[in-house]
């Protein structure tokens, strides 16, 4: 296995490194902003190229859907919570819910926007109509980058390019795998037409999940004792507890756990293939609405009739006025030419999901285009701090052959045998991928070396959520604020609905049990040192 | 302790035993119709008197809200499993949802009353106006009902009178606690009041309810392993413990256990006053909703402004636009003399919650008007049943002075110092109370003989859920199918979610682990036998 070498070598190939580095930036999302960030605080000059009339990318809200950008519906709440979504130096606002309404989150980014004077690098209206390789593209490396804004053309030559245009906005909608679809009087759309409830109102609705048939574990976002699923879920410890045993192990892990909020074959839901974690469901009320019957769930789609549906392995039709298809995205690059990013069955040939393995040069990063079990926000930012030190050359990529290899290899998705089992194509291990950007950056924070210097930070680092924080407490783009954020991350998560605060009323037992443990503790010590 | 006599020893006492007894039931809710079915199948002559036109009581939603019978809102749903607030002899059908919405609720209650040829029983749109004992009524026990039918009173003699009005008729509103209400520009309302939630679109919405200051325990329908939360909860087995531990034990173990779904305090719900039990809330959507920040936590009202509240503890006041006072009922009999019941401090002088304690005669009896921590249905089922064995004379009450120190004890309310502490007001620990109206009629299953008899019957009675079909497996009113419907409760319960069933996948190490067990009870029994 080919070892990348961990940047601060400065690199003299091109002779360019001391000239500002002119990069394209496609998309003014969550991602996109992280890149002109990164861009900025590496002194490379980012020119940021966005569609529609504002920043924020998915998480504008608009009741009008807007070609080439994903759509909301109203009450969308992100499914990851404000201190493990956050960008590493940034953390929400204090009174901000612990899970963030889109409409705070959008006002979170343009507060991050104006905080790192990012507006000015970016061009509103303006769509990206094609990046190709100049003439001179073995040498230099760069990209002639041609652009539509308000009807005119333009065309800029660029060193590098950033594509941050997500996997959210081309809807996928497979209608020939619905016999009779043709035939329904009702309405149907894609999820991603979905605004408000209101056209819902006593209609006897069915969504289409791809994974009805498959079913999906659903996780609460209120977990063990009401702490947020992801601080509890994603810790150091955890992954490498999880990494350490063996995939059925895990696996069986996983589904007790998973069921001990709620049965999920009582509920209908149980995964059929439980060998490979499919994207867990987030939602707090599915089983609140099976359970009270205001959700039934059906088996996949036989047949679409005028008025109703039959389901397999179910006698009767049932009447059905809408069908929503909650059938996902595809993804593609309709400026790039084929030849730059290849996307095949859902994959891109992208080294690490970010540099495509072909290239001669490494001057074209896509970011954001991956689904970790984790937030997009932290993992965006953490490629593209790879990435500008790749743009740099500060931190080399291997051998065009070696990241083929990893990106075929990646195709095959063999299970390692250990650990969670990913569908490949854009999921991977959060932390563990995370780790290993940051590794190849020279920023991964050495727990051995903390433990002796700051054992509280180290023991908080492992064995605590891994915040965003973690990424940017050293190497390049490090944030002195960042171990003061790690040592509060819990008081800031609570801090908003904490609010009737009631003195313990410490019963006559609870004391006695204090006494008692405090008791057996001496009785321990003592017989320890006897 | 006066121990009642077990019925079954026929009373000569007032010679009117052979003639079918005239029986008056006023209202034909949920409680009213099981005292109809109790009294038809014990051969008495029941006359319901039903104020609005239809039966239901509560559970008939209509978007008007009429004087003097309940209110629903539309979404209503019952916070009692089916399997668990049925008639004990009529289980609900098996295609209901696990939790059944009012409008199901309602169809059901019609259904039994079809069943049970209940209707040709009930006068609608009958106002009873005043209840009042006969001149005779020492030795005739008689009452005199007049009621008031489409302008038209009536008046007749009954031998008895059940009362079957319910709390919730009467909204408490006590305005005068909320100082600066009368300077609100905004709209207010008693939660009975509300119907569909189109008014709060957009709008601040302050929910007063009694208990803000005080905190309550909040359960999700969703409990342990997703199995209903009453399933789960009201067991004979978990009832013995409970009641066989100190308070402070029991107060000990239930925070942690309604912790381990979220911890109160971190989302400003802990109850302040622990060391009793108040009537926990039962809500699937509360913590999801607090941790969103689609519901802020507040502690008491300090000032109602014009526009906006002031709260206790928080600086900052908070922009209002409607409140709702969810301040509870309050209960009365406008129909009865104080000399018949006396209603103080919210508590009924009822002996057992039933029989008015200083009557010369017991020939009157409420039912329905208590709230265990379980469904009123089977406890107003049995309590009409013991009622009508005591009107019949089969079942004797104690003398007059037993029940007022009965209800004396309670309204000092004093803890026992074992199991859960109930505000006894309207509170009691639901399976203790059943057992104790079973044992008066000879009604309560011999666990220890059915040990020897039907060992798996006795096992599931007492370790799985205490469903009503228990309550009527034996004495008057036994019901055939009662074991039937206990052994098949579990299967009732998922029959209408376990939609998607799939083959269990047995991987490797499951078998491995199946093995490995298998080979340890091996050497157990070896070893034991050894």
């Amino acid at each position: 296995m080919y070892i990348p070498s961990l940047g601060n070598t400065h690199s003299l190939e091109t002779g360019m490194e001391n000239m500002a580095k002119r990069v394209a930036i496609v998309g003014a999302g969550v991602s996109g902003l992280a890149s002109i960030r990164c861009c900025l605080e590496e002194g490379l000059e980012p020119t940021c190229f966005e569609r529609s009339d504002d920043l924020g990318g998915l998480w504008r809200f608009t009741e009008d859907i807007e070609e080439g950008r994903a759509s909301l519906y109203k009450s969308v709440v992100s499914n990851s919570c404000k201190e493990m979504s956050c960008y590493p130096d940034f953390p929400f606002p204090e009174d901000y819910p612990i899970y963030v309404p889109h409409f705070q989150f959008l006002e979170y980014l343009k507060t991050y926007a104006n905080r790192f004077d990012l507006l000015k690098c970016i061009q509103f209206k303006t769509k990206v109509c094609s990046v190709t390789k100049r003439p001179d593209f073995t040498v230099t490396g760069q990209w002639e980058v041609v652009t539509l804004r308000e009807g005119k053309q333009e065309s800029a030559v660029f060193d590098a390019v950033m594509v941050c245009t997500g996997y959210l906005t081309n809807p996928y909608l497979p209608l020939d795998c619905f016999p009779g679809i043709n035939n329904f009087k009702g309405q149907y759309f894609h999820s991603r037409q979905y605004k408000h409830p209101d056209i819902f109102k006593d209609k006897r609705v069915l969504v289409v999940f791809l994974s009805t048939t498959g079913g999906a574990w659903v996780i609460s976002r209120v977990f063990d004792s009401g702490y947020p699923w992801d601080m509890v879920f994603m810790t150091r410890f955890q992954n490498v507890f999880r990494n350490s045993l063996p995939t059925p192990i895990v696996n069986w892990l996983i589904a007790k756990k998973m069921n001990s909020w709620f049965n999920h074959a009582n509920y209908g839901l149980i995964p059929e293939d439980r060998t490979q974690l499919r994207e867990p469901v987030l939602n707090d009320e599915l089983p609140g609405r099976i359970i009270t019957g205001k959700v039934l769930i059906k088996s996949s789609i036989k047949l679409v009739k005028e008025n109703s549906v039959v389901f397999n392995n179910t006698p009767r039709e049932e009447p059905i006025d809408i069908i929503v298809f909650a059938t996902g995205y595809t993804f593609a690059f309709p400026f790039l030419d084929e030849t730059v990013v290849k996307v095949e069955d859902g994959q891109a040939s992208l080294y690490k999901y970010v540099f495509p393995a072909h290239l001669q040069k490494p001057t074209l990063a896509v970011i954001g285009l991956i689904k970790p079990l984790g937030s997009i926000i932290p993992t965006g930012d953490t490629q593209a701090r790879w990435a500008v030190q790749v743009l740099k050359g500060m931190s080399k990529l291997p051998p065009s052959s070696v990241m083929i290899e990893e990106v075929n290899v990646r195709k095959q998705n063999k299970p390692s045998g250990f650990g969670l089992d990913y569908c490949k194509a854009l999921q991977s291990d959060y932390i563990t991928y995370i780790d290993e950007l940051l590794t190849f950056i020279g920023a991964k924070p050495n727990l051995l070396s903390l433990l002796l210097t700051d054992p509280r930070l180290a023991l908080t680092i492992f064995f605590g959520p891994c915040t965003p924080y973690q990424f940017r407490l050293t190497g390049p783009g490090k944030w002195e604020g960042a171990r003061n954020a790690i040592m509060t991350q819990w008081d800031r998560t609570f801090k908003v609905t904490k609010t009737r605060v009631v003195r313990e009323s410490s019963s006559p037992f609870e004391s006695l049990l204090k006494l008692f443990s405090f008791l057996a503790l001496l009785v321990a010590i003592f017989l320890i040192f006897l």
